[in-house]
C-alpha cells in the first residue's frame, strides 16, 4: 500500500502519539484548574505553546488552540472583518484558489455587506503581488492569500504580499495549513498578521489546530463560553492533542531540509514519469510548489474512477481536496487556473509522504500509466478526441 | 491522590483509549477520501455516529460531531435563534445559572437585538416548568435550559420543560455536557430539539463532542468550509477522538444503573461528613442532583485557599465551574441560587469518579474538615462572626 494522500491527511508519527499518551489518563487535569493535577496539564499547555510560538518566530501569548485549520480561517477571517468594520472598511481581498474554509467564510462577509476582490492565480497557480498593490484600496480592511494550495501545491510569494499588505497598514491573513512544518514559515519575516495551521497535515492528530495573531490584533470568539484561552475560545483544552502537536512540529520542522531536498527529487521524478503519458499536464508552477505535491491533468478520464482503481492496485491518492470529494462539481482551483471543465474531471493529486522512497514513486508511475491506458481504452471521450472529433486540450 | 473534580474533566477510560489508537497511525486516512483507508476511517465515524444516535434515543443523522460541549451549544443556539429570525421571533427564554457557553452566546444575541427572559433557579438550583410555561410568549423563538448543572449538580425537570416548549412549537436546546452517560437523556422522551455534549466529561477525549439536532431543524454553520458533517460543521473529522467518545459513552451507559447506585450513595455520605462542619450548608437541591456531585458552602472561608490546601492532602476538587476558575467574581451559579457574595466565595465542589470509594469520602470529610478548620483559625470574617460582630448566614 503506498499512501500518496499526505495533502488530506497524514499518519501520525510515533513521537507524537509518545507526547499524547500520559495526557490521556495520567496527566488528565482540566489544566483552568488550581490543583497541582490540572497544573501540570497546564504546564504542558504553556510548553506546547512555547514551541510552536518559536518554530514559527512568533511569541506564545500570540498563539491559540482551536480545532483544526478550518476554525481558524473562520476566526481570522471574521476577527479581521470585525476590526475593519468598526473603522468603515469593508473591502476584503483574496484569490480564486482558496481554500473552502477561506472562500466560504468571504461568502459570509459578502452577504453582509462586504466587497470582496478575487485575484487571479494565473496559469501557475500563483498570485502577482503587484495585482495585490493594485488591488489594494482605502477601505481594505483585510487580504487573505493561503501559504500553499491544498490541491495544486503551488507556493505564493507570501513575504511580498505581506511587505505590500504591512505598507499599506492592511491585515494580512495566510492559511498555511500545507505550508507549516513542510516549508520555512515565520510569521515575522513573513510579514504575517493572522495565520492558521492544522496539526493532522504534518503528522500530528486530527480535531487540532493554532491560530497565530500578532500582538495587538483583536480576535473575536467564534466560540464563546469559558475563560480559556485568554477568553478568546472558549472550551476545556484538548491537552494532549495539543501537545502532540507541539511535538509533531518540532520533529517536522527537524527534518525539514532533509526531507524537503529528499522528497522534491522523488516529486521531479514522479512529474517527469506522468509527464509521459500523452495529453497530460503538470497543475500549477513546476518551481514554486510543496515539495511533497505533484498534480496532474489526463485529458479523457474521470477521476473518480481514477482514484477507484488507483485504489485497487494499492495506492491512495486523490483528485484535489478531500474537503470536498463526493462533488461532483470539478475542482475550483483547475478552474481557476484555466483548465477547462472536461480536462479538470480528469485531475489526479499525489502528494508524498516522508517515508516514500524511489520504488514507491516508480510503481505510482507504473500504475498511473496503466489505469490512464485501461480508462482511455473505453472512453469515448477519448475515442472522439482520437478520431478528430473535438481538440485535444493537453 | 483523590481525584474529585470529574465534572471539570475525567480520565480517559482503557476502553476509549483501545478504540482510539487505531485511528492515529493505522486507520488514519482522511474520511472524506475515496480509497479504502479513507473508507475505513468513514465506516468507523459512521459507525461512531450510530452508537451515540442510539445511546441517546436519535437517528444517526441527527447527530453532528463538534469539538466539544461550548461550540455545539453555541452553534444549536445561533441556529435556533437563526431559525426564529426569519420568522420574526426573537425572543428567547434560559435560566440564570446556565454555563457560560450559553450565557454568552445569549449575550451576542441580546447586543443583535434578541430578547432573552432568564428564569429563575430559585433556592434548590431548580427552574419551575409554570414559569417557563408563563415565560413563553408569540415570539419565543428558542427555550434552553441545561439538563444538569455544572456547578451545583442539580437536574432540571427536562422531560416537563420540553413538553411545554412542544405544546408551544417553540424550539428546546439543553446543554446535556453533565447528563450524557451520568443520567438517562433520550432526546424522544425528553422531547428536546437540540441537545450538546462532550466527550471528556464521560471519559471520553478532551476535544470531542456531538450536538443532536432533531431532524428538520435547520442548523447554520459555525465553521465553514469544506463539505465534512453534511457542510454543518467544517474541519478534517477527528475520527480517533469521535470514535473513542463513542466507546466511552458505550461504556457509560452501560454502566449507568450501577455506577449511578454506587455514588449516590458515596454522595450522601459525603454530604453527611460534611454537614457536621458548622455554618456550611449543601447547595442545591439534596435529591435532584447529579449521583456523582457535592457542592457545599462553608462560612468565614475563602474558595481558593481551600482547594490549595486540600491539593496539599491530596484532594483535588473545585470551587465550581473549571472555566471560571482564575476569575475573582464569585460563581453567578451561587449567586443565582441565593448565596450571598461573601458566602459564595467559600464553595466547594467535589464531583466523583466512578472508581470513588467509602474511604476515599471519608478522606476527603476528614480533609476538609482538618482544612476548613485550619482556615477558619485565622479568618478575621470568622472571628468577627464569632465575636458577634456580624451574623451568621448559614
Amino acid at each position: 500500500m503506498i499512501y500518496a494522500d499526505n495533502a488530506a491527511t497524514t499518519r501520525m508519527s510515533k513521537t507524537a502519539i509518545a507526547a499524547m499518551l500520559p495526557f490521556l489518563d495520567e496527566i488528565y487535569g482540566n489544566p483552568s484548574s488550581l490543583y497541582s493535577a490540572g497544573q501540570k496539564a497546564k504546564e504542558a499547555l504553556e510548553g506546547a505553546r512555547q514551541t510552536i510560538a518559536r518554530l514559527i518566530g512568533a511569541l506564545p501569548n500570540e498563539i491559540l488552540f482551536t480545532s483544526g485549520g478550518s476554525e481558524g480561517d473562520n476566526q481570522a477571517i471574521l476577527s479581521a472583518a470585525a476590526i475593519g468594520k468598526k473603522q468603515g472598511k469593508t473591502h476584503i481581498i483574496s484569490d480564486t484558489i482558496e481554500h473552502h474554509a477561506v472562500l466560504h467564510t468571504l461568502k459570509k462577509l459578502e452577504k453582509e455587506g462586504f466587497e470582496v476582490t478575487y485575484l487571479p492565480a494565473h496559469e501557475n497557480g500563483i498570485v502577482r503581488p503587484q495585482e495585490l498593490e493594485d488591488a489594494i484600496r482605502d477601505d481594505t480592511c483585510l487580504v487573505t492569500v493561503m501559504y500553499a494550495n491544498n490541491e495544486i501545491g503551488t507556493i505564493q510569494p507570501i513575504r511580498e504580499l505581506g511587505a505590500i499588505c504591512r505598507s499599506h497598514g492592511v491585515l494580512f491573513h495566510t492559511d498555511a495549513v500545507q505550508a507549516v512544518g513542510h516549508i520555512p514559515v515565520n510569521v515575522k519575516d513573513d510579514n504575517v498578521d493572522l495565520l492558521c495551521a492544522s496539526a493532522h497535515k504534518f503528522h500530528g492528530p486530527k480535531g487540532v489546530g493554532f491560530l497565530y495573531a500578532k500582538r495587538g490584533v483583536r480576535l473575536q470568539n467564534l466560540i464563546e463560553g469559558g475563560a480559556q484561552e485568554r477568553g478568546l475560545r472558549a472550551g476545556t483544552e484538548n491537552v494532549g492533542g495539543i501537545v502532540a502537536m507541539a511535538a509533531a512540529l518540532q520533529e517536522a520542522v527537524d527534518g525539514r531540509e532533509e526531507n524537503a531536498k529528499k522528497l522534491t527529487a522523488l516529486r521531479d521524478r514522479l512529474i517527469e514519469g506522468l509527464s509521459e503519458i500523452e495529453h497530460s499536464a503538470l497543475n500549477g508552477d513546476a518551481e514554486q510548489r510543496l515539495p511533497s505535491n505533484v498534480s496532474f491533468c489526463f485529458e479523457g478520464i474521470e477521476g473518480e474512477s481514477l482514484l477507484l482503481l488507483l485504489d485497487d492496485l494499492g495506492v491512495s491518492a486523490s483528485s484535489g481536496s478531500a474537503c470536498t470529494s463526493g462533488s461532483l462539481d470539478p475542482s475550483h482551483v483547475l478552474l481557476a487556473i484555466g483548465r477547462i471543465h472536461d480536462v479538470a474531471h480528469g485531475s489526479l493529486r499525489l502528494s508524498l509522504g516522508e517515508d516514500a522512497t524511489t520504488a514507491d514513486v516508480d510503481e505510482i508511475v507504473r500504475c498511473t500509466k496503466q489505469v490512464v491506458a485501461h480508462l482511455r481504452s473505453f472512453s469515448p471521450v477519448w475515442r472522439d478526441l482520437c478520431s478528430g472529433k473535438g481538440n485535444f486540450i493537453l
